[in-house]
């Protein structure tokens, strides 16, 4: 007997009430039941992204709705402005780039956090940029930047703010519309709960009337056609529906506990998994602004090959986090504490990486890492 | 007590032991364990296509493959012909001009199916013409085309067969390989009776080749970056990993049956379909062709609403049937019998219709259209 526990920054766990409706049969799509479903999620969206504004519903994963954001909204040879703290942020320049933009990229130190000055400095040097295209939350180093102070800049000098927040909106406070964020984007698999296959992604009213001059090719990513059809609580094309029933429960388990408990609950088991990281004498990569989505430690030097603390978590004790990307593979782990996760699968994270430190040789007090946790715990109620 | 039937061609009913692996725990998609399960589920794809080549699995409905089918492989200007026998034939009309392309379009009758000799004349108008784009089977008429011929005469002038063979693949003989089709695609929830959320391309080694020199912009929609990431048995973005973990299920159900068998049951569902239908005095849409996938039938002069039909089926007993699309509707619907059906899936659409055809003041004889039905039966085992 083995049980299995998911720790990572997406697919997050699926909670056992909304599983279940994956086994129930199908809803046609172009029915009024479907339709009613529809309704009801399309007001929840708006709950969650905290706006006004419709949310499109794609059946595509996150990067659909990122391709959506750039080649639905502007015009071969448009200068834009990439924050690239991370791999995300690198996707961002290399999909501007693939529709004939001109990125100007702004590449970060991997871990660190964007300084507001230093996008004004860029924002003068390229004043005709049309937008700033950024992360809320960069995954794959665990750090945050500063979405409000973002849009701020981007809005005083006339530019779009589009904002990759997949693994923000939901996780942490994101107000679309108090915020002026012009595009937000999220995906199934994150703070929604839901497997993977569906993205989202809302345009303020500037963002909409920007994309009337967009001459970017595009037809299956089209956000008029989505928002046509949303007006009659349909999509564009046949929706991944099965997952949109899921949605349905997940979106009504969100209300009931309500944004501002659960951005509190991410906030303490993430402050309970950096005090536990850092009680095991570990340092965590984004020290600067960590994200309350998911906490990037760096494999201590006892430890010659990094990947084996992720494959040991993994194949010796059914824990699944998540180890590097691309130049940080081997270098750092990253544990998530977001979506459908509680204070003891803070515990239990740590706990099997106690285990797992030790027996890969790093010198460990078992119950120090869980016990600062705790601590914590007692400490911030939620 | 309402029990509910799903008789269209999109989603087809999704199989007992097939939506009991939706209500699993996920399995995350960068772990040895979801590798071989899409090892596994790439070389069963390749078994339903009839091909050597790689079938790459999109997340995105089967939209989504169509629009990669266009976006990455021609060049802007390039000049295609679309053969436009229904609402999905005007499909690749609209794809080829967002992307800048030319496309002569062939429309034909709703109904009717492509005559060969008509494609050789436009073939020989535009010698230059990179391609042909059609369907194995219009789904919103219930036709199928040609699709052999079609392949030859593309092979013959040095174009690209590309082959929507959304409702097709699976539900009758489409040798891929055999027959020379350069591209082909499917959707999850058709054949492969899974829920909606996925599609399936493969490309001839012509075609591959053609793509090199694509110069349409596309990001998400990456073929050639999917093709790379197959080989290392992953996607090149997160997959929809939960409607993958059901489509492995749903493959072996249809290895374990077999395409032969698959193809014969499907042909006498259809037979046993038009049958009943005509037996009830009810005329056919689709007669010089008709599809093994779908029956079109023309709604009765004694109805005067023809949208009643469908409604009545599904409001008062709980039988979902398709009606007509865009300017057949009100004049057609639609009773699907592929994927997960069987004989009593057939008889329950044909009692069903029979009772509301009545209700709705139509005369029947009740049992003539069943009886039909069990008369097909008898006759061809299977």
């Amino acid at each position: 007997m083995k049980k299995t526990y998911l720790l990572t920054p997406g697919p997050t766990p699926v909670p056992e009430t909304v599983s279940s409706i994956f086994a129930r049969p199908l809803i046609h799509h172009r029915t009024p039941e479907f339709q009613k479903l529809f309704e009801e999620v399309k007001a929840n969206l708006k709950y969650v992204f905290q706006t006004e504004q419709d949310v499109m519903i794609l059946a595509g994963t996150g990067t659909a709705a990122m391709d959506a954001s750039v080649s639905n909204l502007f015009r071969k040879g448009d200068t834009v402005i990439t924050i690239n703290a991370g791999k995300f942020g690198e996707r961002w320049t290399q999909i501007a780039a693939a529709y004939g933009l001109n990125p100007i990229e702004m590449k970060l130190e991997r871990g660190d956090t964007l300084d507001p000055k230093d996008l004004e400095k860029t924002v003068q040097a390229h004043p005709k940029a049309t937008a700033i295209l950024f992360q809320a939350s960069e995954t794959s180093t665990g750090s945050v930047m500063p979405t409000q102070q973002i849009c701020k800049i981007a809005q005083s000098a006339g530019m779009l703010s589009v904002c990759d927040a997949i693994t923000a909106c939901g996780v942490f406070n994101l107000p679309m519309d108090a915020w002026a964020i012009d595009v937000m984007i999220t995906g199934a698999q994150k703070a929604l709960m839901i497997p993977p296959g569906l993205s989202f992604v809302a345009l303020s009213e500037k963002a909409w009337k920007l994309a009337e001059s967009c001459d970017l090719p595009h037809f299956y990513l089209d956000l008029a056609k989505e928002r046509k059809a949303l007006a009659k609580n349909q999509t564009a094309w046949t929706p991944a529906t099965s997952l949109i029933q899921g949605l349905q429960e997940s979106l009504r388990m969100i209300r009931e506990e309500g944004l501002e408990k659960i951005f509190r609950r991410h906030e303490i088991l993430a402050l309970a998994t950096r005090n536990a990281v850092e009680a095991l004498g570990l340092e965590i990569l984004a020290k600067k602004a960590p994200s309350a989505a998911v906490t990037s430690v760096k494999v201590p030097s006892t430890i010659r090959d990094g990947k084996l603390i992720p494959r040991t978590m993994r194949e010796k004790y059914g824990v699944t986090i998540a180890g590097g990307q691309d130049e940080l593979e081997g270098k750092i782990f990253r544990l998530s504490h977001f979506g459908y996760c509680e204070k003891f699968d803070v515990t239990t994270g740590i706990a099997c990486l106690e285990l797992v430190l030790n027996e890969l040789g790093h010198p460990v007090e078992f119950g120090k890492g869980v016990g600062a946790a705790l601590k914590t715990f007692a400490e911030f109620s939620f």
